[in-house]
């Protein structure tokens, strides 16, 4: 699965910013492969980027529509199809996050079929996987783990990988889940594969390398989540990091979706995470803490948190919105 | 997914007994549910159990064709569709552990509709699941799990139910893979679900029950085998287990399938095993250990490494085929 750029930003009928997110996070991150946006008359939404037409998206080059806004129950309204259908009949590839497939509708897989375009659920995987072999793999990997969902594990891995790129050290991100595909432009939705090929997926999603390729990986829930541990167990033994990053959200009271469950403390969520990826690489070490501050309550309540967590782990711990990553990335090469 | 009894074991053509062992298993568990066996003239393989035609079957009141026979690449061979065909038309159900689909064969699924017949593709989960909540549940939980694959969980989850129903002790056997499900006629094949929703599968196969009833859960792979750990760990976290048997077979010298990968010793594996159970259930205890000592030399041997299992973890340890299981359930009430 490659997706092309560059991208036309579809949002659809979104009613709110927050269902723009997807594509809001396409355009912080790859902001030069996201020529425009095309939306509905009732669109709430925006993307700070130039309107445009299906028409105009192929003048300036557009290879892809990409549908990065999130709908009730997942399903692709009956007002999409007609913007979704032109752009197929001017020779653009459609990709979709949504659990409806697009497949599965006939007007958009005819047009698809008759104008030689591609189709992109990313959300369910199509290649055959083999079973994890836990074989070591030459190059380098990074895995984003996490006390919870949702706290920053693919900023985090993104952050890593743009500051590597800028210091000119090898490396590429993962994609393990919606967003981070249409970001990567490929990867693996990991929670959405047969469940005896978590750690085949994620083997076969970050191949053999050079020795100083890092590999930075995205990491998904937190083995401490009774929902999605068996996930994160797989992508750990699969992706044999040599480096973890943990990430946090230090204002949860619960795990998320679960409010008898209580949020782990961070040096046995350190410990849980290392001792599983030992299996797979003896020689995993945690490298830092990102911790997204941006619930706490001012400058000094945000420097004293994570100098706590320095002196309590001795290791870097950063927001990375506000620091940036380079007092973890110091420590790699 | 309720399977039909009583069975007729179809055992195609299988080359030899080993390509039997799903029927095999499943006549051993249910020899009353098992009343005759068909082949086709080239099989090598026998249940011990009457050879019986289609009408034979029908008139003895066989309600399911059971395909329990392995075959390379698990594909169905067209020499078994005019069989299978002659059994959908007699009225019998059809259930299949096989990779290929009995829906995906023309023949079959027209005969089965036609004849108003079910078809069970045991390894293919047709039912939707919610993820897993994580949420303790009433009734008494058993997880058999394992230092490897393949060492016995299932069987010893078996002779546990057997074991509490002989004492009157309300149970239930819960299969989470091929043959376990044809053995309780139920279940899900955990390993084939779709990552998110292991823990939630398990969950719903093991509902809420009265206070004093067990529910013997099969276990899946282990914790250590980097292949197969994120199926175990949805299978622990659903599970909920108050209770834990570990099953090991002492003559094996790495991982099964992964000749790099060493065994791990009986301690770090009960350690690492309660350790991920108690994330929902943390009252969880370890109440014995399985072993197959059909690989060791003489009974002095067997003795011996039974005997310093117990002395080291302070359990009852076990051959169950050998010595039964009470030394276990003695413990359970």
């Amino acid at each position: 699965m490659k997706i092309e750029h560059p991208y036309l930003m579809f949002l659809g009928d979104a009613p709110d910013q927050l269902a723009a997110k997807t594509a809001s996070g396409i355009v912080y991150w790859r902001r030069d492969w996201c020529l425009g946006q095309i939306k509905l008359p009732t669109c709430k939404a925006d993307l700070g980027i130039p309107n445009m037409s299906i028409k105009e998206a192929k003048e300036v080059g557009c290879r892809t529509l990409v549908l990065g806004v999130a709908n009730r129950g997942g399903i692709i309204p009956r007002a999409w199809i007609p913007t979704l259908v032109e752009a197929l009949e001017s020779g653009m590839d459609i990709a979709a996050g949504l659990h409806q497939r697009l497949e599965g509708l006939e007007e958009i897989r005819d047009a698809a079929l008759n104008n030689n375009c591609k189709l992109f659920d990313v959300r369910h995987p199509t290649t055959t996987f083999n079973v994890g072999s836990g074989v070591s793999r030459s190059g380098k990997r990074l895995l984003t783990v996490g006390t919870d969902c949702s706290v920053g594990k693919m900023y985090t891995a993104l952050a890593i990988a743009q500051d590597l790129k800028s210091r000119g050290i090898p490396s590429d991100f993962r994609a393990t889940g919606q967003t981070g595909i249409f970001i990567a432009g490929s990867g693996v939705s990991v929670d959405a594969v047969v469940a005896d090929f978590i750690s085949g997926a994620t083997e076969s999603l970050s191949p053999e390398n050079d020795s100083d390729h890092w590999d930075l990986i995205e990491g998904q829930g937190s083995l401490f989540h009774p929902s999605y541990a068996g996930v994160t167990m797989g992508l750990i033994h699969g992706a044999q990091p040599d480096a973890l990053v943990l990430c946090h959200e230090p204002t949860r009271t619960h795990m998320r979706g679960l409010t008898h469950q209580p949020v782990p403390d961070i040096q046995s969520c350190i410990d849980l995470h290392i001792n599983a990826a030992k299996l797979t690489n003896s020689n995993v070490v945690c490298v830092g803490i990102s911790v997204n501050t941006s619930g706490l309550i001012n400058e000094e309540e945000r420097q004293t948190y994570l100098s706590d967590i320095e002196s309590s782990t001795g290791l870097p711990a950063i927001d990375p919105v506000i620091d940036g990553v380079a007092a973890i990335t110091k420590t790699m090469d």
